[in-house]
């Protein structure tokens, strides 16, 4: 499959992150083409398939908050702090509810979300972020947490500009449009920016290996990610 | 000294709070009857002095901002996570740049500000509640940033009630108007209730003296601070 | 099943981890009395099960032992840093070469151990008690670390006392004979002691909630990796 | 005044250790030939305030062994998490006990060491040393710790190859014998070796500002920290 989006989209192939997402290569591509992507760009995905994810991934936002308050912790700049601050702000202010709203037109209420338990992919990508997040420093916590931004970013983007992609008639079809659409890649974009002003600054040339395989787990864990709870929950 | 306030706002002899407050004995009593905060209240203080704690009390409110920060990732409830995102926003977006308009009305811009180095005082009292927040659960955190809390909401209070305190030509009326009002009151009677559920969830009545001991030597601390930087700068 | 140990070890009964244990019902059974435990009673067990199981257990021991780390760290006593500090160079410079040792005789060697990555089961487990760690006081944390210690000395000791575990010939008989001799148990025994200690100054009582929310989550995940790894790896 | 060691001790000189240490340029030397420095050296440093001394470098060892136990928890491999926790135990089993019986020899019971407060000075110090550790990475944390364990070498064998030294009499030259001998010389090496592999591994050339600014703040505290205490308790 030739991407075209991939063309257009130069950032997601510069600096630490391309490097580190070419890096990844299979566990990249597995990624970012599972199955239940395919599914969601054909419209094939089964609907309680799609309703677990939802659940899981609300719990996960939670968490996500969780990882960006660390981030305000531990800037060193003014800058850092806000950039942090905002996206732990806009996520417990705005997203979580735009989350609960578009659940709800999925059949799931506030409950659903909250009465599950966490799946075993979700305790282990999360703590695993958090984990990494209290081991290292800045650089550590805001690269293990970018497969998630420059993933759905890229998986979004792709699935809008492949032309095999069913549009009409797709349940699925206002998920991809979301992390396909222009706001989307605009905060993808902010996020590769400060990610490369702080590898500058935090040195990620000298210790890229160690950053490497930090990021290589979270990818796993993403792609394992699309299908939590899918063997049963705890 | 009779204290007006004190009959005014029972919030602060009860709960958890009026317990510390209370237990913490002469330390409260030099925290909030300090001669800086006397000289406060009759307008003798040095201006030099009061510009001198101005800087390093910016520099407190960041380190303050990275406390609540923590209180996010260690909340185990939505309510908790947002109400301690509320008070980073709050501060990163607001208070700081009201602290730095209200600075340059004392002759101190921003660079100033910055500038400064952290003084012992500062590193001592701003350290050891990160300290504490990381080692111990939310209720030591909140329990250890209460007494700056609380002990300004007292203290504005105390001066406004007091008679004897110098409003016409005191530069320092408008500090003691800003803590004695509507306003911070407000957020002290805010800060009390989140206090007083903690306290109840996370069972502070069986942990009462590893409690106290925190809270006291936050206190200490405190009445350290009103000469933050007074025998020269690390 | 009569349990003959439960009769002959009342301390697995008594105080906070007594009443943590009852409280899990059904799930501390299902953690203790797991299919995996009853192949090795009976010696069914498949072997590239147990070489599965060895390569994650030697895993979880070092994430264990970066727990016990947080320990030291988190104590407020001397009593506390000490015994957390024999339990890390304890594993670190006798246990870790013991389990390497144990794996040489089923065929495992050191590069087997190191090589293989960590599964999901043993990120979840691990990083969410090191999360709970981190998140919580000491109290958290050892409870968080208890089902541990104690579910595997139930297994021992009650595979040992019950008359249709298999002995002769079966090559599981070394390793239940390790969990359920004298020297394991009162490793369980002083566990239970510090976590009994740690329960009164801690205010086990007034937060009991929290606490056994946490400890009834470990012991899922204790369930789960029995089969750590089953799936695939990451 | 010619410095001898220095021409003895060239991996002083050498590596992120050197560069850190003369880029402190005047911050150092005032640590190093501090006033209570000189005083153990010719022998007029007043009883009471080294008494005074060896009470918060008692409880400074305690909180040196709290920020090792987190160098543990923070490191990446097998060989950094036993040189920690090596450290550690050594200090709770052996070297807390010497400075006991040290400080016995000085007058001061075990509960002179455990009954005093922190001093403002300790609590900055090392609640900042703690506090950079959980913000930064295992290099932070081990390039905060590492003004303590260089500058006492250093002035160590200063003093011993210094001929103005007083031997003869001098109630300090047991404590100068102590930090100038073989045995606290190799560990200052083995310490300085550490260092350096750490350096390469987490990239210190790319990300030298921040780790010069933590170094140093850590120098200057030390220089406090020679008075802790002095202008009274908290």
């Amino acid at each position: 499959m030739s991407w075209i989006a991939e063309r257009d989209w130069p950032s997601l192939e510069q600096g630490l992150a391309g490097r580190l997402r070419r890096d990844c290569g299979t566990d990249w591509e597995r990624f970012i083409h599972h199955p239940f992507v395919r599914g969601m760009a054909d419209g094939t995905l089964p609907e309680a398939d799609f309703q677990r994810f939802l659940i899981q991934d609300y719990l996960y936002l939670i968490q996500y908050a969780r990882a960006y308050a660390l981030a305000i912790y531990k800037a060193d700049t003014m800058e850092d702090m806000r950039s942090a601050s905002g996206i732990v702000s806009g996520l417990l202010d705005t997203e979580l509810a735009l989350h609960i709203a578009y659940c709800a037109g999925w059949g799931l209420c506030v409950d659903d979300l909250h009465n599950q338990p966490e799946s075993l992919e979700l305790l282990a990508y999360t703590r695993f972020i958090l984990d990494r997040g209290q081991t290292g420093d800045l650089l550590d916590l805001i690269v293990t947490l970018a497969p998630c931004l420059i993933g759905y970013g890229e998986i979004g983007a792709r699935l809008m500009a492949d032309p095999t992609t069913r549009r009409e008639g797709n349940p699925y079809w206002e998920w991809i449009a979301l992390y396909g659409g222009e706001k989307f890649v605009g905060l993808v974009d902010a996020g590769l920016r400060t990610l490369e002003a702080l590898a500058g600054r935090y040195g990620a040339e000298g210790r890229y290996p160690a950053l490497l395989a930090e990021f290589r787990t979270a990818v796993k864990l993403e792609a394992a990610f699309w299908n939590a709870g899918r063997s049963g929950m705890l």
